[in-house]
């Protein structure tokens, strides 16, 4: 034998255990179910790209976190950092072949060389879901709503979406004579919860003055409800304009639909992207809001400048599905079963192994996952293997039951005999017994 | 505006367009069901690996085709090219947190810089499933079994496992003397179908002897039927042994459960790698041969000795999912759907658009994709949205109907009206109009 190599993985990457990628299938198979259900049909993009696309107006940032490199025909490629870049060049790509406006989800791995640290992986799953091609507040509404049903979907008791718009928060700072500053002001604004008001209102002062810094933290403010906060933002920015009105008419839904208690009005969420020009949205899972938010996005006003001339708008909203996934596990909302089978066949007598797979075959036609353990051995080893694996029911049938036409089905878990049932018996007992 | 970047993709990767990926998703989902249905559990590897642990005993070529460079972090890394090599690396990485038998899948993609032809990529989707830790019939059947299964969940109407045991053939190339260029005697015969019969003979002479040549031609013709051809190989390679008992057993099973019909004995399928020591496999659709197998594989004695001092014997096959899928493309059994939603509510009026969104949620409850039109339009864009996207059912409501509480109902393919009915009796008879 040669020499044994390490199996050893990349920091930053990892293996995904059954359990794991059981619970993964499971949560991604009800948010595509549920995206689905309003009409979003999936798209996918190649995992490498011309790093000139997807540099596009990246920042020195982005740029070294990229896994880029020449590949064998001497081209500058790099493995995308994200899903939005890779749509916006699709887009522009495919454009005769999609109509608009186009709603689209996409979940899949992307890659960033950051440094790890608790809940940080250099390959990581993203799920965006976009509405391109309309600039409406039905649109805007439908995102919100569908963001509401994934989390419901996924038996997340509570979870709040917190809303804001970027047209009001900038004629207040075009009004303030700060909008020149207004990235540095936003990017102030963002810090509020990670480190506090003073030093907040140290910092904006330094960008503007005293005086503005204090109305700036007056305008984050959140009032009593949706409409006396919509009511401040519209005096304080200057009066009515489009920005108001398209959160009006947006909230105008939210009580036509009766869903106040999902959203709220919050000033102080900005998005620190210049890339959303209308409304933008964060949101917490009441139960644990220490882990940030979970699902975030917003209105843009051009998609895919950079790879045509047409103006795409649209409204898009990113599940970080690695976060979200160690937030269901904290609550104890996710499943950690590490197999999916219902029944296994125990394996008493290896003359019967035919007739062991021609049993599992009649439970799979009846919906049952079913496997047979495959080597004839005692009781002992196939007990331990059923329950390694999870498995709830068994199936005990030797020469006599062959004879006497019927099987014996175990709860493993109460350890419950029902013995002597017939075929069609067994499969109906198994099946309530699952349900 | 700056200037415009090309929206261009690298050569032999793809976009997936809406329709390509919802039947792609389709064919998974059917697939991870059915490989459910007999306890097989999901598993995910990195994308990246350390360049030393892919290679493996990788030949030059795999070497030339692979996605390799140096990380920022200095380290020799690649794009992974197969599923086999990390599935032997998580074996022996994860060993102590799986059972044995371990049953997994793995359906994602891998990368080839291979020259590109029609059907042939450098991102390509591969579909893995094996049981390791146990050499048995039962695991080889249930194999076999599985993959007849899988084929049949896609509706394909006719296909044939081809079947074979490299012990048998490697024993009769024992008793010629040609053992020492068995693998150039395996990958002659391999190019039967290709090349035709006389330049095999000529090949063959080459490496033997006429008649050795012509002896080999005649182990490899399938008998009339699968135990008449077992029985001349038997013949032909000295006599019983454990390879002709598997190949009996393994018949066993499947007369017992009468799937004759999707099993043949073909001497002819060796599959190239050095690495199968027991049974092998290839499959055809039976209405399109020509297209090659779409699932092979075979018995390995160790899945991991790269990796571990640990011998985990196995039995696994593989699904060339891009293949399968033109395959079923060309014969007609894809789905092109260019989206899913079942019920399209038209935009009438735009103070009704809160209306709108509580009808759609109505037909989600019920278990029906509904999406709302945002923006308020006439009745012709809307009608060729819904045609574009192919949606088979529209709701038509304006102020009247949400006077009298009704809406009315078409049917986008006959073009029939149902009018005035009540939400219940509308989302009844869309639910009929679906089935």
């Amino acid at each position: 034998m040669s020499k044994i190599i390490e199996p050893k993985i990349l920091k930053g990457f990892r293996d995904f255990l059954p359990a794991t990628e059981i619970e993964r299938k499971r949560v991604i198979r009800l948010l595509e179910d549920t995206f689905e259900g309003y009409g979003f049909v999936p798209i996918d993009t190649p995992v490498l790209e011309y790093t000139e696309v997807l540099l596009g107006k990246g920042s020195g940032e982005t740029d070294k976190q990229m896994y880029r490199f020449f590949d064998n025909g001497k081209r500058d490629v790099a493995l995308r950092f994200d899903l939005t870049i890779p749509f916006a060049r699709y887009m522009a790509k495919n454009r005769s072949d999609l109509y608009l406006p186009f709603k689209r989800y996409h979940i899949n791995k992307v890659w960033r060389g950051e440094n790890t640290q608790k809940g940080r992986y250099r390959e990581f799953t993203q799920c965006d879901f976009d509405i391109v091609g309309t600039d409406c507040a039905s649109a805007d509404f439908e995102i919100l709503m569908m963001m509401r049903r994934s989390l419901k979907a996924l038996n997340v008791p509570g979870c709040t979406i917190h809303l804001n718009h970027r047209g009001i928060f900038n004629r207040f700072l075009d009004a303030l004579g700060v909008r020149e500053q207004s990235e540095e002001v936003l990017r102030t604004v963002d810090k509020l919860a990670k480190i506090g008001r003073d030093e907040v209102l140290r910092l904006l002062t330094e960008l503007s003055s005293a005086e503005s810094a204090e109305k700036i933290l007056d305008f984050i403010k959140k009032e009593e409800n949706f409409t006396a906060t919509l009511d401040k933002l519209e005096r304080l920015a200057g009066g009515p304009a489009e920005d108001t009105q398209r959160l009006r008419e947006i909230y105008g839904f939210i009580t036509q639909l009766g869903l106040e208690d999902a959203f709220e009005l919050n000033p102080s969420i900005t998005r620190g992207l210049d890339y959303y020009t209308g409304i933008v949205f964060e949101t917490f899972l009441d139960e644990l809001p220490s882990i940030g938010s979970v699902c975030s996005g917003g209105r843009y006003n051009n998609l895919a400048g950079l790879y045509t001339k047409e103006s795409l708008p649209g409204v898009g909203s990113s599940i970080g599905l690695d976060r979200l996934m160690a937030g269901l596990e904290e609550l104890g909302y996710a499943s950690d079963k590490s197999s999916k089978t219902d029944v296994i066949i125990l394996n008493m007598d290896g003359s019967l192994v035919g007739h062991y797979h021609k049993l599992a075959e009649d439970f799979r036609e009846a919906g049952l996952n079913c496997e047979v353990y495959h080597e004839t051995k005692k009781f002992g080893p196939q007990f331990k293997f059923a329950e390694a694996k999870g498995i709830p029911l068994a199936i005990i049938c030797g020469s006599n039951e062959v004879e006497a036409g019927v099987v014996n089905l175990k709860n493993m878990n109460t350890r419950e005999n029902f013995d002597g049932l017939t075929l069609t018996d067994a499969i109906k007992k198994a099946g309530e017994l699952i349900d």
